[in-house]
């Protein structure tokens, strides 16, 4: 059955009526929708409303709090330490993301590690918040255990995503978004659901041979760190989600590596946590902190200019910006609508039936 | 023939006769050679007194200040802007770690970016500077372009660096340093000396074709981002690299892409600079800034001791914190001596020619 198309204002507005029916006060129903829903228009589609019913599930576990005091329990001039209270992490992360932009106006940049939270959606949605300000946006998280260090069996790293958004002049902003494996998991349930094989250097088997199934997670096996193998500098991916997780979790006071919980509500987090929830880590860094906001952009669109005008491999027609996929995807589908793969439209519908909730 | 060995003691007098002989004042010359001699200590060869000749070629070329007022030139509480004054990257970048270091003692945080620079040994030494502090230190720098983005057969980016230093409690520090490249560049010119293959993945032609050729990049080839092609994820290694050009160049005003000065004196810079000298980004968070600095360590120690003993492939003794490598190189090179390949100890035998300056 082909995807059938639905607008972004239909979407957001079931995701937020799903999420004051499991109790949320309807401002951070309406924030937790927006996050949510961008990464469907910014083609992530794993991270969009094909989550929604996980999230609920979660609720459903008591293991989201519908109603969560978000605060900071920790700060100097610039940094802070935000407790989600167990909220939704759709919501815990702009909050946190707040407060490192008022720090970073004051102190020239911010920085936030946040614990006690769950999934927050795409990191671009976070760092993104800090453009409008003339600011640098980062942001990271960790999340459920599902990579091997090098040379390890064990999975002990989520696959932890990095976003550095930077502002440019004419040019639209720098937004690098990217998973610190070889390949995102969103990639590898594309493969599962077509039931394809996975190019070598994304999976391994519980014993750490060399795997292409894709189902290969369910045995046992683990994704591998961006890099793929050993010669290829997996290591490097490596130091990657460790730093993410250090950063994330570490220093907020979360739980770290293997004591992860995990985002599914029918696997139990760990019974001997280090921490609470998992944990996030953001950043926003005034421009003219640095220099005049006015000749950095300048000097952005000229870098960028030079790298999209690059010369190209034969059969590639242009040499990408970091963010363009993501920014023709938003263009593209806020006008024609967003595609939902059936299994997760009918998820929705099924959703929206418990609650009484129609998704047309 | 047979590597040489050499202490390092002598290495670093060595090293320091000749920088005051190109004119360093004395301080500048002993801390320029701590930092270089520190990469031979740390096995990491290719930044050491190998490149000791390079230095001085780039000071007889007039490219290098060897007695540069080294200046902070804008600061917030958090932030500043340093001008390296065309001095040696080798004490400048210590001198901004310095800066940073300052400002997170009272702002909790301290972002200091650098222009006017160039070669900064490694970026270990520096990120490290903050671990007594019991403060994460990070560093990066840009570099002469070497890299083609993904898709293209231009060279435009350097292999481009970041080393994250994190304290631990009775574990040793956690540090990742790394070239955002499926390989550095070192490791390349060690294929080159002993004529031998490169894995596929490394290096491409100049027309964007795999290459297993190690001296490929003279034939106008390039390095490959970390990620090795699309598939595997070179995007986000090109996104790495991207974003330490940009945190280093386009923040402080120096070259930056493909308008990076090259570091060997036969090669001219651009005619066309965008910026002064080449750029490097350094950082400083005070841990207790976050969450008490005993709270964290203890953590650290969890984190790390979790990592080291998890289950390994058949095959492998075990699982590497980042860092050990390096810190394993030190503790033997410091007592046993540092080895030198015959062309480099030969080399820094010409320049104590030179200058009236004896190894033994």
């Amino acid at each position: 059955m082909p995807d059938q198309i639905f607008s972004y204002s239909q979407l957001r507005s079931f995701s937020k009526a799903i999420f004051i029916s499991i109790g949320c006060p309807e401002e951070q129903a309406d924030l937790a929708a927006e996050v949510l829903v961008r990464a469907d228009l910014r083609g992530i589609d794993s991270h969009g409303v094909a989550r929604l019913s996980g999230y609920v599930r979660l609720w459903e576990a008591g293991r989201i709090n519908h109603a969560p005091d978000i605060r900071v329990v920790h700060e100097t001039p610039s940094t802070a330490v935000v407790d989600g209270d167990s909220g939704l992490g759709l919501v815990i992360a702009p909050f946190a993301m707040k407060v490192a932009i008022e720090k970073a106006k004051i102190a020239g940049t911010g920085w936030v590690s946040v614990r006690n939270s769950n999934h927050f959606g795409i990191a671009g949605h976070h760092a993104m918040m800090a453009l409008e300000h003339d600011m640098i946006g980062m942001s990271m998280t960790n999340a459920s255990p599902l990579v091997a260090p090098v040379f390890s069996t064990e999975r002990l790293l989520g696959t932890n995503p990095i976003c550095v958004a930077i502002p440019a002049g004419e040019q639209p902003p720098f937004v690098a978004d990217f998973a610190t494996t070889t390949a995102a998991n969103g990639k590898l349930e594309i493969l599962q659901r077509k039931d394809k094989e996975a190019p070598e250097g994304w999976i391994q088997t519980s014993d750490g041979s060399v795997s292409t199934n894709p189902h290969e997670l369910k045995n046992g096996g683990a994704l591998i760190p961006l890099g793929s193998d050993r010669d290829h500098g997996s290591h490097k991916g490596y130091c990657l989600g460790a730093w993410v997780d250090i950063f994330s979790a570490v220093l907020s006071g979360a739980n770290y590596g293997p004591w992860v919980p995990p985002f599914v509500s029918f696997l139990s987090p760990p019974a001997d946590p280090v921490g609470k929830g998992i944990g996030h880590f953001f950043g926003a860094m005034r421009i003219d902190a640095f220099r005049p906001a006015s000749e950095f952009k300048q000097h952005m669109d000229r870098w960028i200019n030079r790298f999209r005008s690059a010369k190209t491999i034969d059969g590639y027609d242009k040499v990408l910006i970091p963010g363009d996929p993501e920014r023709e995807a938003e263009a593209e589908r806020i006008t024609t609508g967003i595609p939902l793969n059936e299994k997760v439209s009918e998820d929705l519908r099924e959703l929206g039936k418990k609650y009484s909730i129609s998704l047309n």
